[in-house]
């Protein structure tokens, strides 16, 4: 972890500490706490079938005005009114130890559903984490790691910008694999991503520039930002406002990239680009199909230029589509277009697809709108994980 | 096969010719001819991305007119004109050889797009198999042999119901392997079925019939059915039409849990049952979303009751759905209620997951509206077949 860690913006320490919780001795409860009041903002996830955090979660940040953050144990969900009262209760044991009240804290936790939580570790967690806030890399890092699940790696990213002559830091950190897409995320309730920034701002400005830049990059269960305010850096004026999104929606990409590289499995990240869209909603709707069509992602798994189950997936996306009017293009060669197949060398193209990162670009060639995802194969080590990861 | 095959019902022949187009020597250009002109009805694809034959076909059966079907050669989408005349020249050789017009044979073929078709062995065999066409069993299963693809077995079904005194007998033949949904088979187009009968319909009320039926259990590329009206059982009255559509969902459904069973490197089918929808829509949504989740097919594979991967997935379907008023059973053991988990023998349960057949009852608690899905596990032998089927 280099010096833009998720404690770089000004005005945040934090802690992740081993309470037993997972099986591995790794951290596994963490605490993220703004030095005072922080404006904050949290979008959730859609899925009707929400963990009770997120019912908590919801309702606390409401306000616009968090102290902190908390997670640890399992999802949480489908656990019934226990599974109620022990989120709150995470809640109150934090804002008891940092001062605050419990509707400051925002808790959050994924894993597997239908548990209750292990409260007596939790309890003693929150404890000696709240003992152990700092405000170093190392710190950043611990908490990076209480979050993680069956993740391989860290997911950390980082922005810097001048607005007014004064520099506002942007930070991230987020946990989560699997079958990646922009939906598949808040189906499967495995993504959760934490913000931190310095700059000044509005709590309905934050939440909807939050809004703004995860619609751009990922659905999760939770994303939450804490403003510290501590640039003194406003961003009130649309200027200011533009180009906070902007850096906010680059830090928010940067993550997304970084757990479709870590799904479940992955051999490769697969970045989907769509363009010549009808309308935004239509990009997007061809983008996720692409992304989630298990053909297509079988194909890159074993470097197949099968354009012909692409072209196939954003005709079945129920938006509008033409395959007249396409442009396919895998890995930098041109392999369909004007509703043809074009000549081109499959085994040349195959060994660009053995590759690390692989780019499709799929223009419409219907209208100006644009989207980006990011998707990896899917392999036999994902059955592997997935059948093997048992209740 | 038993006697119950697709010329069971009177009036109809059928041939299946080995041409040189599969690599392994089984039957690949197939004929199916009513013996005067038959009440014609297909339902294609919604994908915007359709084959050759597809918009062929759906201009020839607009008149609700057909003497036969041919099915041969690749899928003979991304083809561009040449695709177009490649179609129409399939049903114009038929055509001259059964003595009829071009426009009514309906075409239909799958496999790999952006292929030409190669028309001279589709020439050599259409005339090989208008000179084979026979009525018997061994005739019906040549022709079942050559729309298949990677299915490794047959697929046939049929019913027989009494209408006005006079009996009525439906045959299906389906091909069509792959992870099965009510909307993945459009997507990746691999699903074709021809259905016969031997009973008296407008061409209306026959579509009308079919669409109900294909509804209820598979969208394919291309169903289509023919009915020779040799029972002299009319369909008529609205009470015979609803016993002859009674029978024709069943065989329907039986085709479509027989593509459940051979789904590509599937080891079982998976019953989908959701009952207590609010409405209609919102049965068949859940029904899919649970059908179509990677992690619901994976912790099949591997005989794993992690129920809250269902759960999760029926929230994401995007229609109304409440996790307190649901009841999940799994294998007849309720795993899920009231928003809780409920105490079970989870080694017990795995246990009765390990069969060739597993049932998945879902009722929603918010309505009256059911639906039954059909899918497979998601195996590592998927993976393997995806990924190495190389274009």
């Amino acid at each position: 972890m280099t010096s833009q860690h998720l404690l770089w913006p000004r005005g945040f320490s934090a802690a992740g500490v081993y309470s037993g919780i997972k099986t591995r001795p790794t951290a596994d409860v963490g605490l993220l706490v703004c030095d005072t009041t922080a404006v904050g903002a949290a979008v959730f996830t859609t899925n009707k079938v929400c963990a009770a955090p997120v019912h908590v979660g919801r309702r606390h940040v409401a306000s616009g005005r968090l102290r902190g953050v908390v997670n640890s144990g399992n999802a949480n969900a489908c656990t019934g009114k226990q599974g109620q009262a022990d989120a709150l209760e995470m809640c109150r044991l934090t804002a008891d130890r940092i001062g605050c009240r419990p509707s400051e804290i925002l808790p959050s936790s994924t894993g597997i559903i239908g548990h209750h939580l292990p409260m007596p570790k939790i309890r003693r967690g929150i404890a000696a984490a709240a003992a152990a806030l700092g405000r170093t890399a190392h710190h950043a890092m611990l908490f990076c790691d209480a979050i993680l699940t069956t993740d391989t790696c860290r997911k950390c990213a980082a922005a810097e910008v001048k607005i007014g002559g004064k520099t506002v830091r942007i930070a991230g950190v987020c946990k989560g694999s699997g079958m990646i897409g922009p939906r598949l995320d808040s189906n499967h309730a495995t993504l959760l991503a934490y913000l931190t920034t310095d700059a000044q701002v509005t709590a309905p400005d934050l939440r909807e520039l939050l809004m703004s830049a995860s619609d751009h990059s990922f659905n999760a269960v939770t994303v939450c930002i804490l403003a510290s305010g501590q640039s003194g850096a406003d961003l009130h004026a649309p200027a200011a406002a533009r180009t906070f999104g902007a850096a906010l929606e680059q830090v928010c990409q940067d993550l997304a990239r970084q757990i479709a590289a870590d799904g479940e499995g992955a051999t490769k990240i697969v970045t989907i680009q769509v363009s010549g869209a009808k309308n935004e909603a239509a990009a997007k709707a061809i983008a996720r199909a692409i992304a989630n069509s298990p053909l297509v992602k079988c194909a890159m798994n074993g470097n197949d230029p099968n354009w012909g189950r692409i072209v196939s997936a954003a005709g079945m996306a129920g938006v509008p589509f033409d395959p007249q009017k396409c442009v396919l293009t895998l890995a930098g060669t041109v392999v369909f277009k004007s509703g043809q197949p074009v000549q081109f060398n499959a085994a040349a193209v195959s060994r660009t697809l053995n590759a690390k990162e692989v780019r499709v670009r799929l223009d419409c060639g219907l209208g100006r709108h644009a989207t980006t995802v990011w998707t990896c194969d899917l392999s036999k080590q994902y059955v592997t994980i997935n059948a093997d990861y048992h209740t």
